[in-house]
């Protein structure tokens, strides 16, 4: 059957269905180029404001890992374990969870990305670690997976490829936040990746692409679908995303919060989502009975960290980047701090050199946003509530707008109910 | 107050209204190319299913005129008019119009186009004629309407050159059939154009773009209130295209009818629309006791276009191309033809050789349709009801899939109420 881009961009744009031909046919055609990515922006935008059916979907995101290679993990003797974050504010989760889980026992191959907008990027993080490499081959991949039990790395050209051309496509042309494209997305990546087994963190509310539990709600279940169709067991959680992942929100300052967690410190809230991740991820991956906890406390996790970081290149004693700069914000009253706003944070992090306004510029090893409390805490006048850190004292003005009305301070006493740290599961 | 193409995307994206800074900001960098054709066809998606309103497609039609330069008549002793068809099946009615009018005493600047899908395009059908040019300069444009008082060519390039990019843009990412667009790309055209009054043929039915009378007012109240706002005396005529007009579609088939009528004949249906047509540009350009009938008979129109296609070097005694090969369809019984479906028709046209899959295709002079009997008209049984003509005798096949369901036999004495050539008026 003859195929042309137009009479696919009408199907949808007059709210039909796609059929399995149709969506095969587009993935591949603007995968080779014979779609122009104005024709494909134009389909982008018709499915975000016109919806697909799960079929669509899980026809669209076969169709993405088709064009390209399938990993495989199969010559492994441990179960595979993977976690996807939907994106957050201060979300180091990857840095301990990976050497935490393969402590327990699983393997994990843990394909990560760079920061988009105002959330971060695990690659960026680690890239603070002097000397370590983000970019492996598959040989190297297989050998650091192999020798540490767990690897952190990019995605390498040949996965999925029509997903990294489309990507790109929808962060400039308004066409991210549909849930269809959002989960095919991931989910293609995953799956031609090779896990076994899969948890997603599912980020809700004002530092999320999510901002309603509604929205999450369909994205997770769409992922989980998707997942459990192409036979990889995959779980989500939704998790909150109202206030920022522990004390800081920048490159080099989370891993060192990160290595406080492996060293079996680090705040609460990182700790919780850590051990929950984790126990999803070995429970998924066929070891329920292993101890995550333990592996914090008796330094097995660090190890399996040391081994993993050393393997990339990197050296895991060298001192992190501190940028050249700081400033100070304090609290402006006496009372309970009952709201710091993830997104405000986020955006100042991202101002103060964290993050990038284009995908090839480079971000500030050091830049960041350190946090001094966390809400339902006690706060007196004057205190240190916030330290921005930059390389280029210029932003501060501009992080400092973003940060003026990131939180809320109420007369002491006022009652605090906070946040879970996990909302929902759905599986 | 920065402006960037995701955030103008976003705004109609969420249903909300475009700022008048905002239109005017992304049709100036789209042109200057520092919007990417991806975003606009992102944009014009969301414009086709969201909407524009009244002060948004205003506005948009503005930016569009602001693009490029103005054209001006005022220096011309005769009033001017114009004429605009949405684009039907068999229209050649600009071809007998424009001399017509000029006959009657108003100077006719008639920036036509070529053939869109189905559609025929005027400048096709008039470069079947032997030497006969559309691409004019500006000076040379003036100079063939002082000497023959009408002139058809093809928009110089200096003419809101947003809309020529749009265009173009809009016809390979499904994004034509909005009618914000349509209306502003119409107009923009018009007003640069500077003609001191506009007719609009908006047609309606299967040939034509708006299906449905709804469709079409709404398109046609649009334009009048654009035409209106801006200084141009505008009416619009809501037409019949259910039905080909006259009893040719193709290029030199639809030349050879053309000049039947100026000669005094033709098919009634042409003959009725181009007198109407006539009537409201005269009565527009501010001459409403012209007699167009009256300049058909006595061969004072034929004499305007005689002058008009020699100005622009053709020659008007050249006898016209004649397609290589013919192929008869007969009727298959005896009865009343009720329907002769003008899309239909347009696609068999268009597949003989008429028009042009791609912009850069070339057309066939000589091929097209004709018709041996319009609805309403008593058939027997083995008559000739349609002949194709090609120089390529593999397209019959294609072509006649796109005649077999074209129209209806029913038996005889089947009573038929034909539609009327106009159906509404809009002023």
């Amino acid at each position: 059957m003859a195929m042309d881009a137009i009479s696919v961009i009408r199907a949808k744009r007059d709210r039909g269905e796609l059929s399995d031909a149709q969506i095969d046919w587009v993935i591949d055609a603007y995968t080779r180029g014979e779609v122009a990515d104005e024709q494909m922006s134009a389909l982008a935008m018709a499915i975000l404001l016109n919806g697909m059916n799960r079929r669509e979907i899980a026809r669209w995101t076969a169709a993405m890992i088709a064009s390209g290679e399938r990993m495989d993990f199969s010559a492994l003797s441990r179960p595979t374990a993977d976690k996807h974050s939907t994106g957050g504010v201060g979300d180091k989760i990857t840095l301990p969870l990976a050497p935490l889980v393969a402590a327990c026992g699983a393997a994990v191959p843990q394909l990560s990305g760079r920061g988009l907008g105002h959330t971060g990027g695990t690659l960026d993080k680690l890239e603070s670690i002097p000397g370590w490499r983000a970019s492996l081959s598959n040989d190297e991949m297989l050998s650091v997976l192999n020798g540490a039990g767990a690897v952190i790395c990019a995605a390498g050209d040949g996965l999925a490829p029509a997903d990294k051309k489309l990507y790109a496509l929808r962060d400039v042309t308004g066409t991210v936040e549909a849930i269809p494209l959002i989960a095919s997305s991931i989910m293609s990546k995953k799956i031609a990746e090779g896990t076994g087994s899969l948890v997603l963190d599912v980020k809700v509310g004002s530092g999320a692409f999510m901002k309603t539990l509604a929205d999450a709600r369909e994205l997770a279940a769409t992922m989980v679908g998707l997942g459990t169709d192409h036979g990889v067991r995959t779980v989500a959680l939704l998790t909150d995303m109202a206030t920022p992942l522990g004390l800081t929100a920048g490159n080099a300052l989370e891993v060192r919060e990160s290595i406080e967690v492996l060293a079996g410190g680090g705040p609460s809230d990182v700790v919780e989502l850590t051990l929950a991740l984790a126990r999803e991820m070995l429970t998924a991956a066929g070891l329920p009975d292993a101890d995550p906890a333990k592996a914090l406390a008796d330094g097995s996790a660090m190890d399996v960290w040391r081994r993993m970081i050393t393997a990339q290149g990197g050296d895991p004693d060298a001192p992190l980047p501190v940028a050249r700069e700081h400033q100070t914000v304090r609290a402006p009253a006496t009372g309970v701090l009952t709201r710091l706003d993830a997104y405000d944070i986020g955006v100042a992090a991202w101002r103060l050199g964290a993050g990038r306004a284009r995908k090839e510029d480079p971000v500030q090893a050091g830049a960041g946003v350190e946090l001094h409390a966390k809400p339902g805490e006690h706060i007196t006048q004057g205190q240190p509530l916030l330290t921005l850190h930059t390389d280029t004292p210029d932003r501060f003005g501009y992080a400092l707008e973003s940060v003026t009305n990131a939180y809320d301070i109420e007369s002491p006493g006022t009652a605090f109910e906070a946040s879970p740290v996990v909302l929902e599961r759905i599986a």
